[in-house]
C-alpha cells in the first residue's frame, strides 16, 4: 500500500456489518486519514471506540459526504437509495453493502479473489455482493476457471446474524429458554430457530424460489460472467449464531478429479482447506467465525464430470464486511482514490 | 387388519427407537397377543410401561425366541448379527432396524409405501433403511415412477436424536451452557453441535463419502431396484432435537412440470404437503417431530427435467420405529404371520 490516506465513512457505523467494517479497517491497518461514522438518527450520538479514540455517530445527511474520499455503507436498501447519489455527487467512491443496485449494469459487482477487474470500469459505486454469493464465490471460482462450471446445486445452512443483531439475540435467548426447559418465543423471525431449521425467511417469488436463492443465482452470474451457468439454491436458515455453510456440488464441462480440485483450492487466495478425514474434521461455523478465509472441506468425486464439497465462511466477514474492506484496499493499490 | 394376534419381541427395548417402536405399537393398536422387551444384561430388571401395564426388560439370550410370532431388532448392527440368527432358527421373522442386513441379497430392504411387494421374498428378515433414505425414498418414490429418476442430489439436516438419547442429552446441556454464557463441552459427538454443524460423525471410506452418505445412496439404489441411479449425498448434523431435514434436487428422464409434481405428492401416501407461499410455512423439524408423515414443500422447478424440493420427517418414526412397525403390519395383513 501506498503512505496515501484517505477520508472514509462508514454509513449503518452501529449495525452488526458497520461493526465489523470498523474492525476490519482496524485489523487490516487501514490507510485511514479521517472517518466519519453515519447512522439513522436513532443512533446519532452514540460513541464508538476506533484505533483508540472514542468516536461520535453522525445522523446521515444529505451533506454528510463533503470531503470524503471512500464511503462504505451498510444501513440497507432504502438508505442506500436515498443517500449514495449524494456521496456521489460529493466525489466519494461508494461500496454499497447493500441490494440496492447490485444488478445495475453500469455498477459491478465484486468479489476481489474472482472479477478485481471489474473495479476499473465503476463509476463511483461497487457493489458488495450478498453474503451468500461472496462465500460461493470464492469457494469455486479456482474450479471455473480450469474446469468450466455448468452448474451449482447449493444447499444453505445460514447463522442467525446473518439477519442482524437482534435475530442473534433472539437465538441466544431461544437456547437459554430450551436450556431452562421452556417454550422457545420467536419475535424476529416467524418460527422459532433454537432446536429447529426453516426456508429461509424472505419472500418466495413466482419462480418458485425465495428472493435470498434469487440473489444467490443472479449475482454469482453476475460475478463470473456467466449469464447461461445454472444454479438450483436452496436457502435453509440454521441455528448457528455466526459465519454461513454451504453444500455444494458442481458439474463441469472437463472431468474434475478431486485431488487435482483440492490442489487448486489449497493454493487459491481467500480459502484454507479443512478436509482431514482422519481426524474427521472439516469445515464448521464455530471455526470460521472471524477468520478472513473461507473454510472449503469434504472435496470429493461426484462423478467424473462433478465434484461435491462443503464450506464455512463467516457471512458478516468474507460475507460482508471483509469483501468491503478487500475492495476499498483495491482501489487504494491501484490508486482509484485521490490521495489526502 | 384380521382379529388374529401375535407373540412380539422387542430387543433394545430400552433404546431411543425401541422406545419408539413400543409406543408406535400402541398408537396404531398392533394386535399383539404378548410382548417381549428384551435389552442388554445392563437394562435388564428396568420396566417399562405399556398398554396398561408395567413389563419387565430381559437381557436377550439365544433361547429368548421360543414362540415369539415377530422379532423388532433395534440394539445396533454386533447385536443384530449375534442374536437374529436365533430369533430366524425359532421360527420368528425379524424387521431389523440396524444396517447389518441391509445390503445382503437374499434380505429385501423395505419402504412400505415403494417396495412392499419384496416384503414376499423374505426368508424370515426383513430390513429396514437408514433414516435419511427412509424419509427419502417416500417422498421422491411417486415422482420416480412417473418421471424416471436419473440422479439425486441431497443435502441433509440431521438431528441429534439420530446418534441416540445420550446425544440428544448433550445437545439439550449445550444449549442450556451457551444460554449461561458457557463454552459447549462435547463428550458424545467430536465437536460441539448447540451453534454449529458439522459433517456427519461416521468415518469417510475411500470414495470420499462417509458411512452415512454411502448408506442413503447404496439404500435408495435397492429399495428403488436402480442399481443405476446417480446420486450424490452429503450429510450433516444441526443442532435439532429430533426429524431430519433434506434438501433436495432431482434430475429426471422427463420434464416434471412443479404443479404437476406436487399434486402427485399430495395424493400419495405416507406424505403431508407443508408448502404455502403466502404463510412463509414449509417443512420445519419442530413441526414434523412426532409426526408418522414425511412433510414435504418448496416443491419448485430446477429446469425443465429437474425438481427441487425441501423435506423433514421424524427420523426416530419413518425413519426407523413407525417404517418398521408398517412393515410388521403388511406381515399381519398379508397373513405372512401365523396367528396364536
Amino acid at each position: 500500500m501506498s503512505d496515501a490516506k484517505f477520508n472514509l465513512a462508514v454509513v449503518g457505523a452501529t449495525g452488526a456489518v458497520g461493526q465489523e467494517i470498523l474492525s476490519v479497517l482496524e485489523r487490516r491497518n487501514f490507510p485511514a486519514a479521517s472517518i466519519k461514522l453515519l447512522a439513522s438518527e436513532r443512533s446519532a450520538g452514540k460513541t464508538i471506540h476506533f484505533r483508540g479514540r472514542d468516536l461520535t455517530v453522525e445522523a446521515v445527511k444529505p451533506e454528510s459526504f463533503e470531503g470524503v474520499d471512500l464511503a462504505f455503507f451498510s444501513a440497507g436498501a432504502t438508505r442506500s437509495k436515498e443517500f449514495i447519489p449524494f456521496a456521489l455527487r460529493a466525489g466519494a467512491i461508494v461500496v454499497d453493502n447493500s441490494s440496492a443496485f447490485r444488478m445495475k449494469e453500469d455498477v459491478p459487482l465484486v468479489v476481489p479473489e474472482v472479477n478485481a477487474a471489474d473495479i476499473e470500469e465503476q463509476h463511483g459505486l461497487i457493489a458488495n455482493p450478498n453474503c451468500c454469493a461472496a462465500i460461493l464465490a470464492v469457494a469455486i471460482w479456482p474450479l471455473h476457471q480450469k474446469y468450466k462450471i455448468k452448474r451449482i446445486t447449493v444447499s444453505t445452512y445460514q447463522s442467525a446474524s446473518g439477519a442482524g443483531a437482534k435475530a442473534l439475540e433472539e437465538l441466544q435467548r431461544q437456547m437459554q429458554q430450551i436450556g431452562e426447559g421452556k417454550e422457545p418465543t420467536a419475535e424476529v423471525f416467524p418460527f422459532p430457530l433454537a432446536g429447529n431449521v426453516f426456508s429461509h425467511n424472505t419472500p418466495v417469488a413466482r419462480n418458485g424460489y425465495n428472493d435470498e436463492e434469487n440473489k444467490l443465482a443472479q449475482e454469482i452470474r453476475k460475478i463470473f460472467h456467466a449469464p447461461e451457468m445454472e444454479i438450483i439454491p436452496t436457502c435453509i436458515r440454521v441455528p448457528v449464531p455466526r459465519a454461513h455453510s454451504e453444500s455444494i456440488v458442481i458439474d463441469t464441462e472437463l472431468p474434475i478429479p478431486p485431488a487435482e480440485a483440492k490442489d487448486l483450492l489449497a493454493s487459491a487466495p481467500g480459502l484454507k482447506i479443512v478436509d482431514n478425514d482422519e481426524a474427521g474434521h472439516y469445515p464448521m461455523p464455530i471455526e470460521a467465525s472471524g477468520d478472513l478465509d473461507v473454510h472449503v472441506g469434504r472435496i470429493r468425486s461426484a462423478y467424473p464430470n462433478s465434484l461435491a464439497l462443503f464450506v464455512s465462511g463467516d457471512q458478516l466477514l468474507k460475507g460482508a464486511a471483509w469483501n468491503a474492506v478487500q475492495i476499498g484496499e483495491h482501489l487504494v493499490n491501484e490508486s482509484r482514490l485521490t490521495a489526502v
